[in-house]
């Protein structure tokens, strides 16, 4: 009799099966449609061929395309039925590795010599969906690697035999697919007929094993979808992710500059992105007047002591410029503003009266990010950050914590940010006294204490061990673009810790000294990843509050260049930001000129217009609106302007 | 018969007199009155002492106390009087020097180990008020520099040796009034009976030859007058200045404070402080905006290419912060914005129909003072500045740089500054292509432009010779404080060089790169110096629109808390900012506290302002202003905060 096996599913639920079945066979037992659907099992915590013979007792979960194991296997497949058509397009190359990455997979080839054009990427992906149709399954077969070893010698394959010498001695894997072999790890889907869609999207140089000295291997990307549709989609958002990048639209709408002259990372901030900056700076400090937060500046250099007591140094030294050295002392540029805003608070005796105090500063600070790693607005050496400390009781906290995640509420409704994720981090037992700060206690009692706002606002977060900051647990607000671009928008963190650093007191109603706790928040991130994600997010159609251009008047002959002036006078006296199109052109070429800068009104003046004391509205991406009186118009744009209203 | 000299007056008047007449003959030839109100002589551009022998043709004028030169004669013969009066009461004691300072005189005292106290200061002030009534006259007399080594050889004076081996050989001079004789170069006063009033006013610690190796001296500084009530007059000043000092009301009004780990000489602002940047910066923004300027923003740090191309490095490297060592490159905190501005400009391209461009941001920039040359706000190493930059055409520049002018005197009127003077700087043409750049015709023809807007706007002005910048012709405002202390605030300059270091260009007109001429402008300087300037202008009173806490509310008793609540919320409505002193505590007490903060408005409230819907208004410096409903107070107080009134 067969041996029985317990397969215990996500659910709990636990089902007997002979021993040697395979995941594939476990699913077609609970449904056809299932077994349809899915791509690789998660056994045991691993990703596994469905096919795999399954010999004890453990834990099945069936990963399908919509989870990232599946994905991911999925991809790896593609990357192998790509080198099976590679191999039978240039007979004679040689491959190196080929995993999936996170927008599908490559593969690293030496192509001996030849090149391939963009002409060879579609003969190959002809041929990837013909082999695909032969529904070839992926079969794995392990191998004693001295047996391997002789294989790659006679085929004189140095980088397999490469590959084989990382590994330890004993069982290695292969995996073969129609024509196709290559020693490989796996997991692979069931057989190639899973892979409907096929997209090879770019020829790239490698060196091999990424060092300069070595050999340049040719690295072809690929994509591929279960799906034509998907695939389709796929290539629509690329082509919007690519009309929205921000870099590209900071450059067309005058948004931003850098200089080598002032150094990479370094954002020089052009007129218009400088108006979207003080509209920004503008809603901050209206809402954290109503909030209660007063304002303060600081400098941006500190000496190295501060940033002892803080304890940036040494530990966050990598992160920072260099010292500058001068009569004897180390200055700083500053990485954080929470050391100046604690000496803020030391500045003058507090007692509880003075608490909650709040603290705000657009303030800008410096990080060194490797050259190689800036990234237009995304990842820059010099952020102006939407920082605030909180210096409260014990008993404040609460309200003080729930009213920062409201603000952080209040802030996505206006900006139309619907999908986001907040994550609660939490610190780790085991790693006290080492990466966070020794104190069970008060780690205990803060992050229930901020669990408590989380569940008790009603809030959907995730929560992360071992990620939470130094000196106590923290909230990071994840944020989505549009094209799917992820950013770490802001943060909200509790401080056990430094105000006993700093020396921070205030006295207690009972005239005892006590060491406020602090609240580390910035909703709306920095300036530079804010505005990055806003260029994004609106593709550059900036809603009128934030357009540095609101509205162009565009007179259609000089003739009208009186009346325009005037309508412009009243727009201006509104305080709506607002320009006459006065060259000599054709309107419809004013209109086109207009559209490409995305400024939300063009104002269309002509004779009907100016008799009538009207202007004809062209809403940018809307079209004609009809004519109004210019005073009608005016209240109408300063009320959306003043409501921040999202379109 | 005695030869004849020609005498050349202020004027141009020429008068003969028998040469070795003296200048104080000269004066009484004119007029006794004259002779009798004069302390020196402007003999050819030297001061000279009256009596001394006059031998060919030459210039004279006289000098009074009303003139520079004739104040630092008389406090320097002020100087060898209290040395006088200290060697009756101290014989034995030597002296290093004794020159007039900028308000008085010191004399630097080796005592041989003997302290002095306020109480010898007394007797000293007696002594030589007696020695003063003695009219003894100022001797000069020439002297081999042999002989007077030996006449300080004999007298073991090993200070004033060290004075002679500075001098070259040949003939030196004493001064001898009453029992003292001092090495001097003079000149002075003709006697002792011209100082009719002594004010000592502070000893100090002052190491030999200011290094502090050497042995300590004491540091004796006085002030005297030709009356007792210019004396009087200058001691209720000091009083005043101390009451006024910045540095006192900036701590007392919590306005801004400074910490030893993060450096001296920055400045961290208080929220107090912080209201006041913010008002200001919203005055700047308002004016700026309408002047068409746009706003930029840039990072406050650059690498070293980019000084190397504005000439600030070398030549400026002393007074800049050392650089970071960062990936083989420099960089450096800038100590100017103008470079980044530039940099902006250059961005994208230009056609004449974008200029004039004009560029505004206040701009931090850092520089290296002298830990020892530091003081308060006035002298520091962080500068927020009201900096803008201005591109133009030659034919714009006259309308450019009138209008800058013209905002000047705008913010002058808004802050009551009646005291200015306008200095028109020049270049020197000796030192072209040393100190200016070489282009000899530029800076003919862009001084001419200068001065003629500033006769045209018919603004009194002065010219000086060679204070020019590097790159062009300014003009520097100088503004004087009540307590008379003088600040250099704003410049306006033209810059004819860096545009073409720059390599900036605009297409003109008929289609030519052409180099823009640059206006540097910076009306309302540094916050730093403008709010300690004006800290000691209002004496910590700002007009409501600048005050940190605009109004106060007391409410008499907890009773009326309620209603306080209520008139709170109103004026915060109106942006007023506000607060409820809801302490327990005597009406009396709240008030005196609150005048102490110098709020503007107290409104007090008890039965009678609540049952009548009104507030009990109080005006700091002016007391009680009857009551008024609420809606009549705020209507009143946002129509003077809008205004920004002066009081």
């Amino acid at each position: 009799m067969d041996q029985q096996i317990n397969i215990t599913f996500p659910d709990g639920a636990v089902r007997q099966y002979a021993s040697g079945i395979t995941a594939l066979d476990i699913a077609k037992s609970i449904s056809e449609g299932l077994a349809r659907k899915i791509l690789a099992a998660d056994v045991a915590g691993e990703v596994w061929d469905l096919t795999r013979p399954i010999t004890k007792d453990t834990t099945v979960k069936f990963l399908s395309w919509d989870d990232a194991g599946g994905k991911s296997t999925f991809w790896h497949s593609s990357a192998h039925l790509m080198a099976e058509a590679i191999e039978s397009l240039f007979p004679g190359v040689k491959f190196w590795v080929g995993p999936p990455v996170d927008n599908g997979f490559y593969y690293d080839v030496d192509l001996g010599g030849r090149s391939i054009s963009e002409d060879d990427l579609r003969k190959l992906e002809t041929k990837m969906a013909e082999l695909a149709k032969q529904n070839n399954p992926y079969i794995r077969k392990p191998m004693p690697k001295a047996e391997a070893v002789n294989y790659f010698t006679e085929k004189g394959d140095e980088y397999k035999l490469d590959l084989l010498q990382g590994l330890t001695d004993g069982e290695i894997t292969f995996y073969t697919q129609g024509a196709f072999t290559d020693l490989c790890r796996g997991p692979h889907i069931p057989h190639t007929g899973f892979i409907k869609a096929v997209k090879l999207t770019n020829i790239a140089g490698a060196y091999w094993k990424g060092d300069e000295k070595n050999k340049q291997l040719t690295r072809i990307y690929g994509v591929t979808f279960p799906t034509q549709k998907q695939l389709d989609e796929y290539l629509q958002l690329l082509e919007e992710a690519k009309k929205r990048d921000h870099r590209k639209l900071g450059k067309e709408l005058s948004i931003y500059t850098m200089d080598d002259d002032v150094g990479q990372g370094l954002i020089m901030w052009l007129p218009n992105g400088t108006v979207i900056i003080e509209e920004l700076e503008k809603l901050a400090k209206e809402t954290e007047s109503e909030g209660g937060y007063k304002r303060v500046v600081t400098p941006h250099i500190a000496k190295e002591s501060m940033y002892l007591t803080s304890g940036h140094l040494p530990y966050y030294a990598d992160s920072m410029y260099p010292p500058m050295e001068m009569e004897g002392e180390k200055y700083y540029l500053k990485s954080m503003n929470c050391p100046h805003h604690h000496k803020i608070f030391a500045a003058e005796p507090k007692s509880y009266r003075d608490l909650p105090y709040r603290i705000a500063e657009y303030g800008t600070v410096y990080r060194y990010e490797q050259s190689g790693e800036l990234f237009g607005l995304m990842r820059v050496r010099c952020l102006h950050m939407n920082d605030a400390h909180i210096y409260c009781t014990k008993e404040q906290f609460f309200d003080e914590f729930r009213a920062v995640n409201e603000m952080y509420q209040k802030y996505f409704k206006i900006f139309g940010i619907e999908k986001y994720v907040m994550r609660l981090s939490l610190h780790s037992p085991e790693k006290l006294g080492i990466k966070y700060v020794n104190e069970p206690e008060l780690w205990k009692e803060t992050e229930a204490m901020v669990r408590n706002v989380l569940i008790e606002s009603n809030i959907p977060y995730v929560e992360v061990q071992d990620e939470a900051a130094f000196y106590g647990p923290k909230i990071d607000v994840q944020i989505y673009s549009v094209i799917g671009r992820e950013f770490t928008l802001a943060t909200n963190q509790v401080d056990f810790s430094q105000g006993r650093s700093f020396k921070l007191e205030y006295t207690s109603q009972d005239n005892q000294a006590e060491t406020p706790l602090i609240i580390h928040r910035a909703p709306l991130g920095t300036h530079e990843r804010f505005i990055g994600f806003l260029l994004e997010h609106y593709a550059g159609k900036f809603p009128t509050w934030l357009a540095p251009q609101q509205v162009k008047i565009l007179p259609i002959s000089d003739k009208f260049m009186d009346y325009a002036k005037e309508v412009l006078k009243k727009l201006k006296k509104a305080d709506i930001r607002v320009e006459i199109d006065d060259r000599n052109e054709k309107i419809g070429k004013k209109i086109r000129d207009t559209e490409l800068l995305k400024v939300p009104y063009m104002l269309v003046i002509g004779e009907k217009e100016m008799n009538e004391g009207k202007v004809a509205i062209r809403r940018q991406g809307k079209g004609d609106l009809g004519a109004k009186l210019v005073d009608e118009f005016v209240a109408e744009i300063v009320e959306e302007v003043k409501e921040r209203k999202g379109e």
